[in-house]
């Protein structure tokens, strides 16, 4: 397994959905950063099971227990060793799928790779691991907020329901007020009422997460082959459920010529700019101190009420029909998320580039 | 920088568009394996610029010199050195550019983030470096198809030509058969049409490359975070002027739901398999047999004819029209790098796969 | 900071002396595995403070609380996640050392390097540390007992108190059998009556201890910068307190020729193997089928209770004195610890040979 | 294989003894660094065949071509790609090599680990490698000098013959001005001595070299598992012919107490230091600022031409006697390959905890 993400500031997981506990270690955080840890459990908050009547009725309280590394109040260097207890587990609502390949899931290809697996939710498939994901996340925009490099992610499409709207022209403080994570009050009233009306018909439904980084230096991002967008799209599609990635003008201007796209040069009072910002904020790999922004599309939750047709290790037919809690839409649960994973890799490159030059 | 790709089996290259030469380093290749250098110079000229009326007219023949590794015939474990000379470089031609940023090339970044640049082509940032993915890329295909595991990749959209029809309604084995490297021979003359008239117009063009991965055991990739389609989506981001990636139902499908998406799994004859395959052949993280297929977006080369306003290192405005030798549309030339980076990645995964169980 | 070790199978570790817990995350352990928690337990005891009249009369139970990656009984392939509480710390012990220097420890290092340190019980620099070894080398023992790789190691010198016997010629079974861990059982006598005297004057001894691997098969390192005793060397000069490493020959026979030291080839029923084992059983690297065995100098602990000048953060002279609970001599404690990280060496080779051909 | 070294500037490298070429890349190098081209191919010649009466007289003019990352005098940022061609290959006299293990070498253990050995010269397993480490120590020398750290190693035992003053009663400005390398003159000329009497019975004779690092600033090296001194152990043992490695009081005063090896804090004008410096200039894995110093042992080159017996691939025995171009000692050009490693060492752990503190 490959349970490490980063290179100088580097979270290394553990834990399965209905083990004892889920955790982490964040090695290579930089001493003397103030850990607020108030600020880590507002951000598990918004990542947690049960927050909004759109969300799996689950209740896991996901409280942050640091373990070391951390001292006075301050990061010492060494390693930061962190746990969230799983408190709601229910093991046996999972022993009629002990055996059963569940569509959409990762129970087949566990067992191919592994023969052996945890069944019980997911087991370590499940996108409860991504609570620790969302630990490391905070720490990195603690220290991102000091240098000045702040992350917001939305909702920007659920199903067909797509704000057309580019990400400035959208009032990014408003992403919050409402249960779907999108700033556009009337587009999110209709992605609460399809992600309503799939749940009620027992299906579920993706969507697309919108991420806008700004106050980037110049100079992040290692070419060659860690250029800054390789390192977003890998932490991306690391996350469940995410089946693509794109950037500044991405999959939607491929029909464009180069004249419309480049993105030319201008200076204003010493200051170093370019007039658009098709690029995305990074030319090379390396940020060039414009926005940077992306998207990551979702799939939906492959765990659904309606009665589908699988088999069993043993390869016979079974019919399966999901019971009770789940969430008919993770994109609002995933905002977060993406957040997290882009402030580990912003950090991480900011700590690189200081090998950049003697 | 991060010159260096792959966990086990691994790339590491040199190597600036003007200088003496371009190369690379491929450690961990197992021991054993039978080098076709025809068949690695075969997969270099597919790259090559100068091979078609709309490509590039700069000549590089571009011959693969190895230097250690192979001895008679064989890998031996050791590592395998490999120059490509750098035949045809006019480096005055870009003597002009010393202080200019060109508008969508890397300059400005490189400058930023270095305080020096190689301005000669490009230096580092040049898209030349692709020659050295193809050499590791097709030793690792040499390595595959011992195992059974092929990889095609094609021209799927040209600007706004796209062919409709999905991969396995089209005969792959004609991709090499036109030079835009499209399967539907009718796309494909549409698709150089419009290179040709972009080129007349001294404006550039991008499109998608699809990329199909047949024959891949059940069990490859690693989570956590080095989720299969991670990995590659890593690779491909990683690709000069890639703008995005997806696989399975991807950015496309983002409208429907869970219950149309689920591939069901079925037995045939003690095989299983998944009546679809919108999971583009990937179940958390992990190859489930099926084909795995994925897209990548390329923009327009940013070097095009057309005047265009940018600045100098100094601020001062300067107008900027390329001379000469340059693609209007890399999209075909890219086809071979996304097969070499895919084949680099599947090889990597099955090797790391060995660990799984002991 | 660098909390992990290994390439595949790989130990990530946290916790400070004082903290709520030190532990660890396994990654990369294959599937499959029996995990017999009454055997990681043992070897934990083996290195827990109190267990003698010889070490600290510090009591910690050290008892292991395994949080992932096990379900029923076996390695899932999943990131073992494990815990150790720390039990029985009292900081208030240490108040007056916050701000002091003390001889022959990491604090001023420390606090130089980052601007902040846990001064309780040393931080991250103690050598409670080791225990979370202990767990990852239980479960390298446990997968190399199934492949049939043996490792014991032992306490051969204390101060001027020497074994000269060759390790061939010691009955290994009795390592266990005095509280010196020294086979021999005459000088384990006068070694516990050197630190016993040695403890009663304030002051501290050191050691060597050996260690011996059988039941490598050829094969195992991997040239050039991983050489087998490169790696060696590196996990026993990461061990606390150690100053030095040899295997083989080493320095003991530097006055030897060539022709006294190449150990010559032989052929015995169609097993092939070298008369001598000056080589240390590692030959460019890699192992041979021969013995591995290799010697690791540990110094005396820093901690004594004799009266040391020193200075505080202030620059100002201290007189210190260690009261109570601290080992006169840590070389029986470091034999398990030894023995840890030579299988988690000897591990993870194996698993990396699995690339060594195709 | 791993043929890389090096954590942030990292030297990956190819190349068998009879090949076309070695050499290799270093990635990870900060832009900006002078380059003087004459200072390595010096460095290159302190450790070339042929240099002396002692040395083995075969003639490699071993000239180093850099082949990118180097523009106008000064890296930037870019790998640097160099190769030093195989000038002198004789391979036929290799062939009656072809089938037999040569006792000492690595033969048998490439044979067994790969299926497949390139026998000319020791293919990989040639000390010519260490050329390739020469260049990439001497740019971390060059990058070193600016920062003050300074790196002198020396021959202080040849067999029996041996310095018995420590590194300080020294006049290391001598070290180049004999052909051992040895600073004392009369030690010199006896160590010559040993060395033209063993080869003129056709045997071999190792050694011991020692280093010293002067002007290290505090705070260098990784704790846990990176400790400096690990780091240190680790390249020293991936050097050929190395058998261990000690630093500071190392295996020699074991057997003295802590409160002798203790070394007692000071402040002088505001600097603080210690008194003695048994600990090597390293507390807690971290430099201290005092001297870094250690010693690597080396075997006598298995290469002799006195008649040895061994078997061939059939496993018949074989009489071996080597022909010709060998060293008697290989430790006056193993001098240069210890203070390169060193310096790669000490350069990357200075890159490195540019991330201890925000």
């Amino acid at each position: 397994m490959s349970n490490t993400f980063g290179h100088i500031f580097r979270l290394t997981t553990f834990g399965e959905s209905h083990g004892t506990a889920i955790g982490g270690i964040i090695d290579g955080c930089p001493a003397g950063i103030d850990i607020d840890t108030a600020f880590v459990q507002a951000e598990l908050d918004r990542r947690k099971p049960g927050q909004s009547s759109i969300t799996t009725q689950r209740h896991e309280d996901d409280r942050i227990e640091f373990l070391s590394g951390i001292f006075e109040g301050k990061t010492t260097g060494a390693p930061i060793g962190f746990c969230i207890a799983n408190a709601d587990h229910r093991s046996a609502d999972y022993d009629h799928l002990k055996n059963v390949y569940r569509p959409g899931h990762a129970d087949y290809t566990y067992q191919q790779k592994y023969g052996i697996r945890d069944y019980r939710g997911g087991g370590r498939a499940s996108a409860r691991e991504t609570a620790t994901r969302i630990v490391a996340g905070a720490i990195a925009k603690l220290a991102l907020r000091a240098i000045g490099i702040d992350i917001t992610a939305y909702t920007t499409q659920i199903g067909n329901v797509a704000i057309t709207k580019n990400y400035h022209e959208l009032d990014l403080t408003q992403v919050e007020n409402n249960i779907v994570r999108c700033p556009d009050a009337a587009a999110a009233t209709q992605m609460v009422e399809l992600i309503d009306a799939c749940r009620r018909q027992g299906d579920s439904i993706g969507g697309i997460v919108q991420c806008v980084i700004s106050g980037t230096p110049a100079g992040l991002g290692e070419p060659l082959y860690g250029k800054l967008q390789a390192e977003l799209a890998y932490a991306m599609l690391s996350i469940n459920a995410a089946k693509g990635f794109d950037y500044g003008s991405g999959f939607e201007q491929v029909a464009q010529t180069g004249s419309s796209l480049n993105d030319t040069f201008y200076t204003d009072h010493d200051r170093i700019g370019t007039r658009t910002n098709f690029a995305g904020g990074i030319q090379g790999g390396i940020s060039n101190g414009a926005d940077i922004y992306f998207r990551v599309v979702f799939k939906p939750t492959p765990t659904i009420s309606k009665a589908q047709q699988t088999i069993d290790m043993g390869g016979n037919a079974v019919e399966l029909a999901a019971h009770g809690r789940h969430d008919a839409c993770v994109v609002p649960r995933a905002v977060p998320v993406v957040e997290a994973m882009a402030a580990i890799v912003l950090f991480d490159a900011y700590l690189q580039n200081r090998s950049a030059t003697l």
